[in-house]
């Protein structure tokens, strides 16, 4: 089928790439020309404008948004909204808030647009790997809309299937993408995705941490283990509790660079942590380990904090200590 | 090889009986005579005691320990250092704490006996996936029971090998073992391996909580979702992010039972996650995440704390405020 | 002066009195009846409607809103807004969240009607002791205001003064409270202090039960004391460290109830704890012992969770673990 | 009565003070020759050795050691044990963990010496402010040295008495100390009181940078607050909930130096909050709140971690992402 996607960075021109690999038609628009006439190369139509782009499709339109969250998407959605007509269909497969979604799913609907969020996993993998892809959004629109999503997922591939699933369970998950809910759903689902991510690279950050700290010098001597970080990534990948695709990642970043050399340890974050967290609040979940990942990140940016000047200043006042390292 | 298996429960049994299909002779040892018989059915040789289980050896002695942690490992790797003649060697296979393996390498060493420390990882999944092991102690020995170790360890299997690792590493690790260091490095390297396992599986509790709370009815009719979590786990399987063999198992679960009914809530910890908090202290590192997944176990077991009340008698005294629920 | 004070509850009522033993003029109104009889008792003006209350005015009109916050403090602020003249006064004395300030002030500056947020804290204890006040507005509006918020303040009292505090600075500080900046300020400053209340209310909780749990039968005998806890705070009260207004309380309940039996252990939280995290987060401010200490009051309320079945579930799945209680 | 105390730092130079002022006999000990000299200035008896000091009593002698905990107490007090006869008292005013206590009563009382801890509470201002003590130790030995304790005790003071007390009830924790337990329990108590110690420094540390931090220019302009932090903590010591000495200290500090600038936020911790973590996972207490208190600090000493490189490098892996700052 025909698909415009709007926004060729890593994600969207990945998205292009395996849409056109299936077979489908890719109409192809960036604010970057240069972007555009990549995809134009590898078999897309190229879009100068949001206008040539629906100017495209001769009856019904699906737009694919693949922009960063937040004031570029808001506007380029409300854009589509008025070049679409009453049963096309727009999609936002970036990162958004899941009540941004709600909130434009309504106002679309008001002008008989469907609204789909698609929440996509996969990161620069995508393209050979497939797109995890959580959905949410009328039910008719993604019927429409699962031929591409059917190409950009992974499949079932030589992942075993699990036990005791019902035999008439929706097949699309085995493939690797669901519809999750109304819109917003497929964020939601995205957004609580990446918080278990968050926490999951933080149990495997503290205990790579405790592993090679203990070798520190200021542990008495004997009771150091000099050991093969790599090594122990690579030995836990098969077997192990642990194994998993953050595991395999680690396990490669080690073998490269054994110590880490190469990063400063300054860790950004995304809105989905937050929002998980906000999520957490709101349904009264206690979500330590959730939110110890997030401000993990937080503290990983700053030398030093002002709670921490608090603290000493608390102990020279009740104590007379005075800092040392 | 010959090797005389100690302790025929879930984990020991398998270990035979995998040792066995890889052709090594196994002597089998239990208190428990239906146990060994068992064994035996299954082509090893039956051992009434300690003493039998020596004597059914010509030259060195090979005695794998696959007791539970704690005075019943203790006292028989004493009684077996005194069946054991120099150059034999003693393997602890169980959760052993890596401080009493130093301990005990040291004792043994005085008798030129080898103690060997092997955390092993794995399950009841090991006898067919093979088990993830970690061992410490002095390379001959362990050079000496690598047909062994070679033997119970899953292999490369069909999972892709890490990019970029030196060709010239050790390839053991890549089938699913290292010899992580002296004495006590193996099960200090299982004891941070199931601390990261430990805080893994907080993240996914804490995200399929939040999930599953979003269709709660403390939530406005509005902002509810009503998720389908065994579709969510398995969509999440392929190509996402938290991909993992824990994951795996989620799925696994939430396909037979959605709502998890089958199961209480109360969640017991063994010694390994408390050890690593401990080691995490002695190194000064921040430990946040891996200590609130154990905290979260200790808090499933119990009603409510004092601590809680506390909190109330406190909310009572300076706003009046009575308790709800 | 006069003030009309709008919501004659614990906290409001305790307002109004204080503020009629310090000479002023109160206007009380209420929807019940009652308080407000009760008010008129004590010599107060009474008043049946809000348009009453502002009818006994008879220049600058200046309303303090003592309500819950949200709805009802919303909808009174905005007909109080209709019922002012250019130049009245309307004080928000209850939990707002700040954000709601800045919105109302902003709507009430365009009709010229000076908008003041008071954070106040002191509980059912205010009344005698005096209330902490944090406020929020216009330099003019609260210079207005200082009689009446110097008449709740606690003052100088017997507590020491800070040494080395400039001899230039701010005199209202000392007696119990700040104008912290424009519209918001106020319940920003209240937010944080609650914030910090939770954080301290649970380090004593936490600390107490590990006092209690030391006579757990859990441990070992020769490892358990038995230790008086009321004695415990008692002595607490007086030079240590952590001698504090909350370890009062905490001393005075375990006077009278030991055990605590009085209580079960379900902790409410008011929006503050959540909107500190929030804040927390809009300034990437890692604020673990805030969050946890909300997460456990979450976590009181519930006697188990979807999450700690799901730690089941994987035990169950990987090691065949049963769960025991 | 008379006392020896060994050790003459700031907490061991108060307390001899503080005894002499309150007319007790005094036998200084200190390495430092001039420590002991300026003892004996204010009116001590000099020792230069430990045999000295024993040899400075006639009847039951009592030794109060205060020195570091570890090694050096370890020795003295073995060494004391020599030098003391039967119905002798040794006391150990340090910071020591309670187990060692435990073990050396067990071992004076072998020869029937009787060994107090006494957890001590204070800092540098003990001395004026009297030290809040917890005693571990047997009855009679305790019921002897009640007169030392009670001159080194704050006493009732100003601070009012706690309603509901039992009129029964022990006077002595109303004079600011109290009798614990058997040996251990001094230092027990003492333990969890510095653990509740990090707890509430790290809420107020954490409050007052979201406070800080609400100025950050990373906030979009008309979302910050410049707050100001030494009015904001002087406001709170009078009538609200958070109001404590630590409080009082936070006050002093920001008043001298607004922003803390004198402080680089290296803080250290002593083995009390690690201990009172142990002690809550060997009674499977969620401390969630003192973890974090005393993981704050190990974090404040280090610019980054290798767990920060290895979320960098995760990140890296699945998304391309290239660390900022």
């Amino acid at each position: 089928m025909r698909v415009a996607i709007i926004g060729l960075g890593r994600m969207g021109a990945g998205i292009a790439r395996r849409l056109m690999r299936a077979g489908h038609d890719v109409i192809a628009y960036d604010v970057s020309e240069e972007a555009v006439a990549r995809l134009v190369e590898q078999g897309g139509m190229g879009a100068g404008s949001l206008e040539e782009a629906a100017s495209r499709f001769t009856g019904q339109k699906v737009f694919w948004v693949m922009l960063p969250a937040g004031e570029i998407t808001e506007t380029t959605i409300a854009r589509l909204a008025d070049l679409a007509a009453p049963g096309d269909i727009v999609i936002d497969g970036g990162n958004s808030f899941y009540k941004d979604d709600i909130r434009r799913a309504k106002a679309l609907a008001a002008k008989d647009i469907a609204y789909v969020d698609v929440g996509t996993s996969g990161g620069v993998w995508g393209l050979d790997r497939g797109f995890s892809m959580m959905v949410g959004g009328p039910d008719d629109a993604v019927a429409t809309i699962d031929p591409i999503l059917d190409a950009l997922a992974p499949g079932l591939g030589t992942i075993e299937r699990t036990a005791d699933r019902a035999a008439d369970a929706d097949p699309r998950p085995e493939k690797g993408y669901i519809h999750a809910g109304p819109a917003g759903a497929g964020h939601f689902v995205k957004m609580v995705h990446n918080g278990i991510e968050y926490g999951m690279m933080a149990a495997f950050a503290e205990g790579f941490d405790i592993l090679k700290s203990k070798a520190s010098d200021k542990l008495p001597e004997d009771e150091r283990f000099d050991l093969n970080l790599p090594d122990i990534a690579e030995a836990w990948r098969r077997g192990s509790v642990v194994s998993s695709w953050l595991l395999d990642l680690t396990a490669e970043a080690l073998a490269r660079d054994h110590a880490l050399d190469g990063f400063a340890g300054n860790v950004a974050d995304s809105g989905e942590g937050r929002w998980t967290v906000e999520a957490a609040m709101e349904e009264a979940v206690p979500a330590y380990v959730l939110s110890a990942a997030l401000y993990a990140r937080y503290r990983s940016r700053s030398e030093t904090t002002f709670g921490d000047k608090v603290l000493s200043a608390m102990r020279f006042g009740f104590g007379g200590h005075v800092e040392g390292k």
